[in-house]
């Protein structure tokens, strides 16, 4: 879109009975929602833009993959969320850039003005300059990624019951997964899970149980942001599943066919990639200072330099504290969308500015496999049955909406007890 | 596919196991399931062939289109179902004819042999030769369909909150259902109760309670199948929740601005099909008698005449009973699978042939909305709550897998109490 096409954008009618300033939030995660959360009161009108109608709970999507929960489990209808606040309206729409002079965001041939503005647009998965790669090899990203995925996985075992060619059959039972973040690790678990425990014994010609798991990870070891001794104990738990994990394998090469992983060719039908994040456009909208994945340089209050008026959060922003750069989790946007929120509440009452950002680490966690998980808390270091129960507790309380709280403690409960998969849906369309 | 191709298909290599006769069953609705359910121990081999993965609880399609269910509901992977019958094997394929002279299913390149077949192979909509309507005006059939219709109702109040012209946003917010029957009513019912009931107090521009729902029926009364009083009661609670009944109204057209009907254009972004029905390919596959809708004219047993070997069952089937054709209800699929897999037993062992088929009509239930339901019992005529408690009740029995039997008791309780949909979801992809 052209300038000249900007300033064509005609104006989204306010929201009867708006007043105040105007804030508009872009992009629904963690980071948007608990601002707009937190603004709920505030003497302004908040407007919080996304391109789906949903809050989307990201850490479960590998379990909707996986045929373990269903995609309307871990998404809130943003509006539904927000309803209770009157002051803030909520717009489903595509953002397309942003017009910092006249103070705009823009909505294709329709822009919204504001006086405040937080981008907290996320991020997307890096195939490393290869973008070919991902219509081979997909990721998780959106609730259309986790049922493609899914599709994919519970796809493979019906063509290879009705398939002859052991070598074709081989292919359909291998799964790779590339990159071993807490993703990749949750994945490769999963799919180990449904089928060694959920599959066998419901196919007449394949054995399930013969299905071959790869977690392929360029680094020397798994699980980067965990300490040695934790990130070692999910590799011989993940081993003890009966998956492989290859270490310093960089893939050369994603097709059809599978992958190229150290000049070794792996046949495999079904390849998903966990591997590298790059930043939201946000940093090319502001043609701001980023960071090598694209990730916006903000100031200690998480604004951007020169524009103190608009601010960036979660993913898509890059802040240094103790000499490192936070890392893209959900605990770091959700509070930096609540730090944002109560410093725009001192700038509307005129009172002094909070003091610069700091992230307060509560621990980090990740899931292996059903029962077992690791939590790194600094000085202690859990793994196990213990954890898992943590990891339990803590993704509950993190979902939003009662809800779906209920359904996935019942859904969870269920297959903890029978090992059974409540989402095992293949829709080919007609 | 000529019949020379046909020669050519592959055999699909027989299960592990298997011994006896082959059953082969296509079609894994409630007339195939049910049929090898009760051919669980029979001494034969069964195949059920079907197109997706699972059994489909039809008649709870419209609340997965009107946000209340996910589809992962009212969905049981058939392996699941089946996997405790080591006879039986389930594939995931598209039949694409019969060869009755060699006895073979065809699935493109492939076959499978049989000794009997049995052709459940249901129903689709009828556009009465207006194909080129289905593209404006979809149906409710598979879970693609549902989630479908589902992201179209939710999408047009996100496009209206963000439209400024009246005249888009009046069409948007008019939803038009044509066909009148237990499909048409329940979904007129549920789109009123998520548009006044759900939606109110979440938008800042439109009031959903504004929107204007159409129900179009060509004949000069609803629910065809019900007596008269009841019909005249539904049509009244109809009205009472907001929905417009128009009888003796026959669609002229159908095309984006929406539909024509008695020379009167209503413009609409949003129609749903949900009027007459059109038998599978079964009759054209077998090159045998049907009526004017397409379903085969069976004999008493259930099978095609001339071939005692092969059956057809449920709506794909046409059979008379007390001078009238029994009508494309799930009972009628379920009974008639029963009795098949009984006449296979008393064959497979040379005993005596049972009596023909006689449908027992155990009532008729549609629900109309909230806590209102209609059941006909012949003498006894019941409507309002008692009926809908009955109708909770039988669609809970007869919904497949305890999993979603509870998920589903969990779900209307909340959506009872609250008003609120559990399944608002829209992916608009990436």
């Amino acid at each position: 879109m052209s300038e000249k096409d900007d300033l064509k954008a005609k104006l989204v009618p306010a929201a009867l009975g708006a007043t105040g300033p105007r804030i508009v939030i872009v992009g629904g995660g963690f980071g948007g929602l608990h601002a707009a959360k937190a603004l709920g009161s505030a003497p302004a009108s908040v407007t919080l833009i996304d391109r789906t109608n949903h809050h989307l709970f990201q850490p479960l999507l590998y379990q909707v993959a996986t045929a373990a929960l269903s995609p309307e489990d871990i998404a809130a209808p943003l509006r539904n969320v927000l309803a209770s606040h009157a002051n803030t309206e909520v717009l489903m729409a595509t953002v397309t850039g942003v017009d910092i002079a006249g103070r705009r965001v823009l909505l294709g041939d329709q822009a919204i003005p504001y006086d405040y503005l937080v981008l907290a647009t996320g991020s997307h998965y890096n195939y490393f300059g290869h973008e070919e790669w991902e219509q081979f090899a997909p990721n998780l990203k959106s609730v259309g990624d986790a049922i493609s995925v899914r599709r994919d996985i519970l796809q493979a075992f019906e063509t290879a019951e009705m398939e002859s060619n052991p070598d074709v059959i081989r292919a359909l039972l291998t799964f790779v997964i590339v990159g071993a973040g807490p993703t990749g690790v949750e994945m490769a678990g999963a799919i180990a899970e449904l089928a060694h425990k959920a599959l066998p014994g419901e196919f007449r010609r394949i054995d399930p149980r013969s299905t071959r798991i790869l977690l392929l990870e360029a680094a020397p070891r798994i699980l980067a942001t965990f300490p040695d001794s934790l990130a070692a104990k999910a590799q011989e738990e993940l081993k003890r599943m009966g998956v492989e994990v290859r270490l310093n394998a960089t893939v050369e090469s994603v097709d059809s066919d599978g992958v190229c992983v150290g000049g070794d060719q792996i046949r495999s039908r079904t390849v998903i990639w966990a591997a590298g994040v790059l930043a939201s456009p946000a940093g090319a909208w502001l043609s701001a200072e980023t960071d090598r994945v694209g990730r916006v340089k903000v100031e200690g209050d998480l604004s951007v330099p020169g524009h103190p008026e608009i601010f960036v959060i979660g993913d898509s922003a890059y802040l240094e504290q103790n000499g490192k750069p936070l890392p893209g989790l959900a605990p770091v946007a959700i509070q930096q969308g609540e730090y944002v929120a109560a410093l725009l509440r001192s700038r509307l009452k005129s009172a002094p500015a909070p003091k610069p950002f700091r992230y307060f680490d509560k621990g980090n966690l990740a899931t292996v496999g059903r029962a077992y998980a690791l939590f790194d808390w600094g000085v202690v270091c859990v793994s196990g049955f213990i954890a898992w129960v943590l990891w339990l507790v803590v993704h509950i309380y993190f979902l939003i909406g009662y809800r779906n709280r209920l359904v996935v403690i019942f859904q969870w409960c269920w297959a903890y007890f029978t090992a059974q998969r409540g989402g095992r849906l293949i829709d080919p369309g007609d």
